[in-house]
């Protein structure tokens, strides 16, 4: 529907192979709806054999645990983390705890965790920071490829998206063989605002007719962009940088509330890292062969979030009940403007 | 047609009071489409009063002069100009010329002119450097505020967008009385590619079926933002990044080879810096009043693109014939979309 | 005996009017050498009266919490802390903990904990992740005005610099009145190496005649910058830039393993921002009133490192025994060399 | 004298193979005193064998020409000019002439030339703007492998450093077979002031007795770095801020009005990059490889400057005369502090 690559044989971000999703979601009652989501670049010991990385930030309201690492040394030494905003730091020192005692990290003295969150305090009771340690091991230990769940779940059980339920969502794209062939995936925790826009139809305006409490602006996304393409660390920047147009597309202004953050590695093994070497051999893109992939994270991530509202469904939480997005009257907008024929 | 905030009363950057603009075309047979366009954040002595100012880089493939110390020191202290690519050196050099010879400068042994450029060298023989200081000096002596000519003219005479012709756009926003009611004003110089969306609708797919030459994606644009709002440069430089935003939304994903760059000044008297003082007396919005500024710029962009096209006329250049982008089709396809009703 | 300004009367960061330190050691034995140190802006409530605040990474080789919401926004809303690079999460959540509950902070769902820490880990069991929410608490309970403990306490208790021991330090220095006789303090963690250099003399190599061991290049230092001269967050950030001119002094090269980090603050009333304010309106230094505070930042952290050490006492820990800087040695080999004449 | 490591045979940034220096000095009677310096990373084309680069930015008040597309794509593609701040647009156009006008370059149509610049406005009539493309293309033509002329030499004729005649400088470092055996190249064009310090003993201090005038701190300094350790640009822009610690030594705060910029390169074949490739296949240093390289830069850095002092002769210019560092009584206060034992 968005763009004019064709997605993955999913549709996300494990369609890059190796990257391995895990979530935990955490609701008790109608107060608590957070929870944990847990993106692997890849299935081996992670510190050892480190992956390129980058963080763009688009717009630094938020707390993201270990950006300035990352952006000194090019490289992931960790699983992501996504979670609520006041439990960011529980989480981490959570998954500290669980690497540490992984075999072969005895030694290990310092670690770096990345951490993302978008604040889930509409739908959560969010200043009891309900994440425990066991919400991040479960996380951590369930991570596997294959499908990934959308929608209401993991670290985007109570998250709100242009006043509907938001979540988290996911979508991919392959290049064609003449272009190199890689894929690109995308995974987001969509909590922000604007003026909700999907395939260039402004469906936020049709249907406010009927909601619009809860739409501030402010909220924040995080994104979670992999690639198999051999990308330096340098190059991984800007395709990071490129996930904000597809963000833009579908409404954010990136409001000054929203704490919009992507975070991009190549799980390609031409470019990995042993933590050992004095010299890295390396293959990686020139500078010109980035463009397809430039378009292919801008589509797959204005994919990955009309998946994670396509996806989630209502809730009533801690001081407000959200509504999934109307499907029908949404797709009855889109099929009006011709942005799609039959069903979406 | 673009957004829901309302523009000015010329729908252009000289809404911003102050704010002037002037244009020399450079054209000699059908070799030379080129020029020069000059922008000034206020009629005084720009060297003595000087305004906060940002560069914000979407892609770094330009050769922008006078960056650094904009993004050091936080603010401008000359006009900005626009031109050709090869041409930027040259025409830094002759508004330096100018600049010195103005009464009391005579003491100025150090002064950073602010230079951007696309690459306007499909129409335009761009290794002979056509513009000579004449033409500079003539752009900026004939400044004004009111309308500004919008299309092929000064640095947009030989620029090319989406494969159509290109070139100068403006636009502007005023917000709403209790958002504090002040003005938005874009600038842009059009000459690059992707995938041409109009108000939403992939009008370049729809076209594409007459048209799909010259439109690599490379090329460059050029985004000069003025604003009455009271700004640091530090919210100066969040605000040049929301252009981007609308840059996004007109079907751009920053290309490699494309030089995607945001200058934005505040003309606000109340922070405006005196050469001399040591202290300044400022007022400026606080973080949280940014984000009805972030949605005007947004669509002032968007639509300051869309008018540099809509504006452009067909140019038979030195290496290429350029068509303007076909109104009647163009309308037919928005208003199928039903993205606008009457005219545009 | 650093530089040639003044420091102020307890040539310390509290000689900026406002500023409050508070300290946690945490010894366990041999095997448990760690601490927390709390640096508080001002005495009221930092949430509703944020101070303007910028963050330098010198090497980002370090797990510094909240950097990227500091460097969007400009503004701290928590106190700092310092800590051991294993406990940095902890700390972090403690911190927020504890801050949550204090009055008039009921309704707050966001808040941005800045959090530096240095490895600890050869005097310290630092997997074992030792700090709880008590240490933290104490810290910030006890933060007050006045003297500020050095050497081995608090966040310094495990630290070591140039193969002795290391740990917090504090120096000052005063402006003149017609330089506008402000104050700006500095608070050191000293944990990395080098060639040690006090005041010039290459002490380090003197020394290490005795001892080599430990000096490793890599281990980080946090530096805090305070100042009552009321400056813009982007100035801030140039004056924490030139923190490491002082760093470099004492014969840091800054290595791949050493997170060298700077936060700068101004406490001045006329810059200080009350978060409900649409409007700020403020005084701040110019561009070219900025270079004498440069000078006292330089000089500050220099002579604040040299007190770090030279306040240290020798500690046996977890996995070696680190002496303190051998004064009388050191003495006499700056006595030697001119760099002082009577006593340190 | 300076650090530990030794220098190359030749001291200066051509102890890296390949890099050549091409120097034109333009004296007119005592008003003109200015010039150009060339710097080629190697003797081949450019523009077709790429080569990997960064810059660091210290203090941005400085008309730096060519950033950000060197920041963007992490590469050089012509050779690096310095020249007085004025003559800077010129110099660049001059340049961009000679290459377009180079054998196989008929169909360029975009190049970033990078020029860099301080301000020699005391000994030169720098309003006059007197640099003509021949001089530049001289410099680009004399270019060579050897000895680099220092002092008050080309792109050093009118500048002053600490109250003192400044200038071109030079040095090198060689690390150990250990540690790689690679080469550091440093040239500096120095012009800037603060607390002349040389080798830790602070010999402005005791010479000021005599000479205190035109020491205003301003007036900046261009640093060039060569290495043949093959680096990505992302660790060429680490070792370009190690610069800045060799600069911190000599005495300079980085006061507002000094443009502090560093280009850095690496010579390496490994991690060349041709202009037509879609994959570069690379051999890189690790980040923890770097350590002895950020010593090496720091040393030559601080020994060139010194260099770059001790080389220059008096100058009766434009609008002063500024003497040379009187090189007797300068080493008389070295040897007193033990900081030399022989001559320099």
């Amino acid at each position: 529907m968005i763009g004019s690559l064709p997605p993955g044989p999913l549709n996300a971000i494990t369609d890059v192979p190796g990257v391995r999703v895990g979530q935990t979601t955490v609701i008790e009652g109608d107060s608590v709806h957070t929870g944990v989501t847990a993106i692997f670049p890849h299935g081996g010991n992670l510190f050892q054999e480190r992956v390129p990385a980058a963080i763009h930030v688009g717009n630094g309201f938020g707390k993201l645990i270990g950006a300035t690492q990352v952006q000194e040394l090019g490289e992931l030494e960790t699983p992501i983390l996504l979670t609520g905003t006041l439990s960011a730091w529980k989480a981490a020192d959570a998954m500290v705890a669980w690497l540490l005692a992984q075999p072969g990290m005895e030694q290990v003295r310092s670690i770096n965790p990345v951490v993302g969150e978008t604040n889930d305090g509409l739908l959560n009771d969010i200043r009891s920071r309900p994440i425990r340690p066991e919400h991040v091991t479960s996380a951590l230990e369930k991570a596997s490829d294959g499908k990934v769940e959308e929608g209401s779940v993991g670290a985007g059980a109570g998250t709100v998206a242009f006043g509907w339920k938001g979540g988290i969502g996911t979508s991919s794209r392959q290049l064609p063989a003449n272009s190199g062939g890689h894929n690109v995936g995308v995974l987001v925790q969509s909590n922000y605002g604007g003026d909700l826009t999907i395939a260039g139809v402004p469906v936020g305006r049709e249907l406010s007719r009927q909601q619009k409490e809860n739409n501030s602006g402010d909220g924040s996304i995080m994104i979670i962009v992999a690639t198999d393409a051999p990308l330096s660390a340098r190059n991984l920047e800007r395709l990071a940088s490129r996930a904000l147009v597809g963000l833009a597309r579908t409404g954010s202004n990136m409001s000054n509330g929203s704490g919009d953050y992507v975070i991009a590695f190549s799980t390609a093994l031409e470019c990995r890292r042993r933590a050992d070497e004095q010299l890295h051999h390396v293959t990686e893109l020139s500078n010109p062969a980035m463009s397809p992939l430039f378009q292919a994270v801008a589509e797959a991530t204005e994919e990955a979030i009309c998946n994670s509202m396509f996806q989630a469904t209502s809730v009533k939480g801690f001081r407000a009940t959200v509504e999934a997005l109307p499907l029908e009257s949404t797709l009855e907008i889109l099929k009006k403007a011709g942005a799609i024929k039959a069903q979406a």
